[in-house]
């Protein structure tokens, strides 16, 4: 991987070449020593890696001015502390994803995933061409915060469970690992969502604390070793079709970059969220290939009959997160009207082309 | 749009600001004045800008080190003479698709999108992490150029006929404006590809010199006005699947960057590449609507009789291309492996999503 070769050529750390351009005098110029933490452990893959690179990265293009430390969660402060800790300048960027912060503000999760919502492509087009870029700085810029897109998951799996889900009443009484939406959408169904942090989930679910969980994708759910603990794995996960990992900044610090180092951020950005999915889509191809092949596995997808009813239950409450402020009535007006006319064409598009490649 | 407030406040051709990199003296610091060819008119919705942005962007990141001249086709040389141009390094940078270049090198076409190929996505997880990028500079640094993405259409549309199209034999003796390998696909069928330069497309197709042809999508193909003269607009094309746009740059020009610039180079190009998509999506979206408001165009979609013949002709060709030079057969040989498993994946993934959307 070009990644390889650049961390081999670079060094970590590694600022200034005088090849390219020149040393400033200290005096001359102004330098930046930020920090940032991370909503989960510097060691998960792709994420932890995907930013430990692009702080590298950022130090290299502004030749030195900005170096930022990154921390995983936990090691300055919780994950779960990220949003105010940033907010408060105590440090000057975070990297998370937006939904976390829904219990502060509801209307959040449309700048991460929504039960039901857009892809990782459609939300892309969305904050890029479709206003949704200006509606997060709105939102957010209440708080004194700037975000910007820097990863996506893509469309994560439908879950793990235990025993196989046949129709709509088998959600009764379920115990399920599924935070945020999509855990009030399947309470909806009657089952019971639980919020278990990642190191306990594998635990829980062998010794039948919970009956089924959803992670991420085939990639990060092998190495959580759900294979081992539950037999029925759920394709096409409806409860997050596309999550935007979020770059967040303090926008006091953020607008103290000036805009040669702002673009610098928002392009050394772009090029972490290009890898991150790319890399998403690589491993999660090649580990749904590996648990295919160990054979401990049986493939399911839910019965339109649930995910019909799934997708209503959704409708109510994105409808309910509309209902709580003007703006996040904004916002929820926006993403449907968009969502609508990107997967109208998207039907002629993708999709015709996926059935022309079946044929 | 971010970039509109990007370029209000940058002005064209800025460089530093003093506020965050204060500026070096001229003896202290080494300058590139560089220029960059395009295979299409600066003019180009979404390509046009989107290039023009970058330099200015690069510019900016650089504290001036870097600015390039961004020059439309035929503003400086023809547009098929990029290649050379840039290979002599009588100009730095070219932007451009890989596909062109397929007459000096045949392989070149996998870089760019090839009939029945990966979408925009797969591309993108091929390049990033899946050996297609060091395939790539091995392709091309045997040319003294070096490549990168910068830009995607996503998957185009079929084209416009004027006469509906029900069976492969009515592609016989058809002249259709299709390029590359689409156009050798549709000769197997009996048809009688046309490379038409754009401007000249509409008036052949209106005259009845050609009865159909295919550009790009809804937004781009709208701006050309053939709604206007054929009637029958087909879904899903085959022939294209997810074109990367590439930045070419001569590789000894690229190696005296140094590792700083080049990464603000990467960088810029993630960007770019990220926003065009999104830009391409939306638009699209938003031109397909439109289309179909205006009424004049009926949508149709390729019989799977039809898409089952075209697979096999471009398996085919395909198969031809790989046989060009052992280079040409491991690039054919890492496409077609990461494609099968990546394919594989998006069946229970985007697919299986799409499908529980529809319940």
């Amino acid at each position: 991987m070009d990644r390889q070769n650049f961390i081999k050529k670079a060094g970590l750390g590694l600022g200034v070449t005088a090849a390219t351009i020149a040393p400033l005098s200290a005096a001359s110029r102004k330098r930046f020593r930020w920090r940032m933490v991370m909503v989960v452990p510097k060691t998960l893959p792709i994420w932890g890696p995907g930013m430990l690179r692009f702080a590298e990265r950022v130090k290299l293009m502004s030749g030195g001015s900005l170096s930022i430390k990154v921390y995983g969660a936990g090691e300055l402060v919780p994950a779960l502390e990220t949003f105010e800790t940033v907010k408060k300048g105590n440090v000057e960027m975070g990297h998370s994803a937006a939904y976390y912060w829904r219990g502060k503000i509801p209307a959040s999760v449309f700048f991460t995933s929504v039960p039901f919502g857009m892809n990782a492509n459609g939300m892309n087009a969305w904050l890029t061409a479709g206003g949704g870029q200006e509606l997060w700085d709105e939102l957010y810029g209440a708080y004194g915060l700037k975000a910007i897109p820097c990863g996506n998951t893509g469309v994560q799996m439908g879950g793990w469970f235990k025993k196989e889900i046949n129709k709509i009443s088998d959600f009764k009484g379920l115990k399920m690992r599924m935070p945020g939406l999509g855990g009030a959408v399947i309470a909806k169904a009657g089952a019971i969502p639980q919020q278990i942090p990642g190191g306990e989930i594998l635990t829980n679910l062998q010794t039948g604390v919970i009956d089924a969980t959803e992670w991420v994708g085939p990639y990060h759910d092998y190495i959580m070793g759900f294979p081992k603990a539950a037999k029925y794995y759920y394709s096409g996960g409806w409860h997050e079709p596309g999550s935007v990992l979020e770059l967040m900044i303090n926008k006091d610090k953020w607008e103290s970059l000036g805009k040669e180092l702002q673009m610098i951020v928002k392009s050394c950005a772009a090029l972490t969220n290009q890898e991150m999915y790319g890399e998403w889509l690589a491993k999660d191809s090649e580990y749904y290939k590996k648990i295919l092949s160990e054979g401990k596995t049986e493939m399911r997808e839910y019965p339109l009959e649930i995910t019909a009813k799934m997708h209503q239950y959704s409708n109510e409450i994105l409808a309910g997160v509309a209902k709580t402020s003007p703006l996040a009535k904004k916002i929820y007006d926006s993403f449907k009207k968009f969502q609508s006319t990107y997967e109208k064409y998207q039907e002629v598009s993708e999709q015709a082309y996926v059935r022309a490649q079946k044929a």
